[in-house]
């Protein structure tokens, strides 16, 4: 296997690979991360003689498109994955670019630390996380194969999504998140002196990720600035209506209080539903639905057509993998409870190999 | 003593007076809230034949005054204090319509949890964390002692502040964190299904005090709507600014690509500097930084008088309090390193009783 690039994502993969007994060769464009990433254990410091089972590119968002065409010019490896927490727009080039784009596929480990640089790099990092796959219309079966063997080897738990609704998800649980956390850490300068002490542990925890690497997360939040336009009209309209509300109930006799505090608690009970969203129970299982097994033909453009199948079904499209089936992938999703032979009973009918597999719950 | 009010923090503070041997009267509108508390431990859930020394108002900020008016002219105590964490709306309704004025001293001790009620109470909630008091010109010197003994019988750490510089501050490190949260957490309402998954410890934390009581908040944000109005617009047009640069992002041949780039950074810089605002060090000490020492004299209006000699000199106006110095309390401040003489010299000069107090590294 290859990990190009050796900051804390990279170097953490190596080093869970490299424990599972996987021969691991590390790069990076500053030689001396490569070097402290083996110093730690992660792999050898230097370019394989032969072609790698694996291509692991850990480079931001915005490089991945570029790194890939280089690496497969150079025959690095017979497939290729990322961990890039974008994954629209590096699909975008392989596509486009790529002179083998059936061998790659996309990928995003769900997992990290405020902390940045091979030294911050931990084997444990992906340990029971998400691990999002975006198979392209063109992934083969084996990069396929490869990357969820990869996942599986940093005992993470893989996912399957659209590349695009997986981009939409992170832009509201991890881009739109840290924009916030960064808009009020800002506005903390404005603090005398010794007042920051009055802080507390909620703001502490608002605020912790806006302390992530600047560079870094410029990239991300550029590569992912389409799906994030959005949630931030909304997020202005959502201030503009509270700072209208704020200005009235400011002034202790204004008329339009009623409706200053209907705004108020209206915006908080809207925050107390949103997170509901936010799943207490253990990753790849969801709680009083019923389940559906599909298994998948081991030929390109399958994943990617079952996504687009359950989205036409109007059917939750984040996809758990179960072992492999022989022939190919066996994947799993949820339904409301009570509609799993129905959705089994629909995809079927669109020529699927689909049937129920019990309730979340059993 | 006497307790109104025993929902979280009323019933905290109550359990931390009983232990420590301290008799405590209970009262709640709702009776069974107070039996509820008595049954905890908390105390006599009646009302005291005699007048006690201190009653604490634990009601929402909008309550404070008329609770206080109605407990002054049922002579309830000889002292007064509150605990919510909104100060000069409470001290305007005290010095303008309280029989009294001079009996209570406003109070905010910072610690709380995302629960409610007196089951949640923890007679531990505030060892160690700030517990700021806001005397107005009038509060006496008995009220300041018997609001700074219940601080200390809390194993909190007092600190004073004037009331309009509390809710400043609080409202850049808790108001507008609380309405942060809670706009990033109603966005999450249009994440699809099972994508909630995707979800990391940075979204949990950035959101977790959304799920705070919205009623109790709506009170709590209308009732500092002032100091937060000015932060709020402050917030509208840095989130313009994201606005505008992401659209620029999100369209790969637009010109503009840099600007959008460095507005999206320096912002992130931003945060990542608000951020040294939250001190790491213990509450109550000043890193790198000289202490001076003032005995104040026993009498209303001096600390308030205090507080705005140092405002005028430009000086951090968040005062720790030690020992009582006999004739009245004896408070400490932080200046930066090596203004220590000069700022002790300026106060003398203007008739105070100060002197430099070595630094906070000694």
């Amino acid at each position: 296997m290859a990990v190009i690039g050796t900051g804390l994502i990279g170097t953490s993969v190596a080093l869970a690979a490299s424990r599972q007994g996987v021969t691991v060769f590390l790069s990076d464009r500053d030689p001396s991360a490569a070097r402290t990433a083996a110093g730690l254990g992660a792999g050898l410091a230097r370019t394989p003689r032969e072609r790698v089972d694996l291509a692991v590119l850990a480079v931001p968002p915005s490089k991945v498109g570029s790194v890939l065409v280089d690496a497969q010019r150079r025959r690095l490896a017979h497939s290729y994955t990322d961990v890039a927490s974008v994954k629209a727009g590096p699909e975008r080039v392989a596509l486009a670019r790529a002179p083998a784009p059936s061998r790659y596929i996309g990928g995003h480990p769900l997992a990290g630390r405020e902390l940045s640089g091979p030294l911050a790099a931990r084997a444990e990092l992906f340990e029971g996380r998400p691990w999002v796959l975006t198979p392209s219309p063109l992934t083969s079966g084996v990069a396929w194969r490869h990357a969820r063997e990869l996942a599986e080897l940093c005992g993470a738990v893989p996912l399957v999504m659209r590349s695009r609704d997986h981009d939409e998800t992170v832009a509201l649980t991890s881009h739109v998140p840290h924009l916030m956390a960064s808009l009020t850490a800002a506005r903390l300068r404005q603090i005398p002196g010794g007042a920051g002490r009055l802080a507390g542990q909620g703001l502490r925890d608002v605020t912790r990720i806006a302390a992530g690497d600047s560079g870094l997360w410029t990239d991300i939040l550029q590569s992912n600035a389409a799906a994030m336009t959005g949630v931030v009209r909304e997020l202005q309209a959502d201030l503009a209506r509270v700072a209208t509300a704020l200005a009235v109930l400011a002034d202790p006799d204004a008329d339009g209080r009623p409706a200053g505090l209907r705004t108020m608690t209206d915006l908080l009970d809207r925050g107390i539903a949103g997170l509901a969203a936010i799943p207490g129970a253990a990753a790849g299982t969801a709680g009083g639905a019923d389940r559906v097994r599909v298994a998948v033909a081991d030929r390109p453009g399958e994943l990617p057509r079952l996504l687009d199948a359950l989205a036409g079904l109007g059917i939750d499209a984040v996809l758990g993998v179960d072992a492999d089936a022989g022939s190919g992938p066996l994947v799993r999703f949820a339904v409301p409870e009570g509609d799993g032979d129905s959705a089994a009973a629909k995809l079927r009918a669109d020529g699927w190999d689909a049937e129920p597999a019990g309730n979340a719950g059993d």
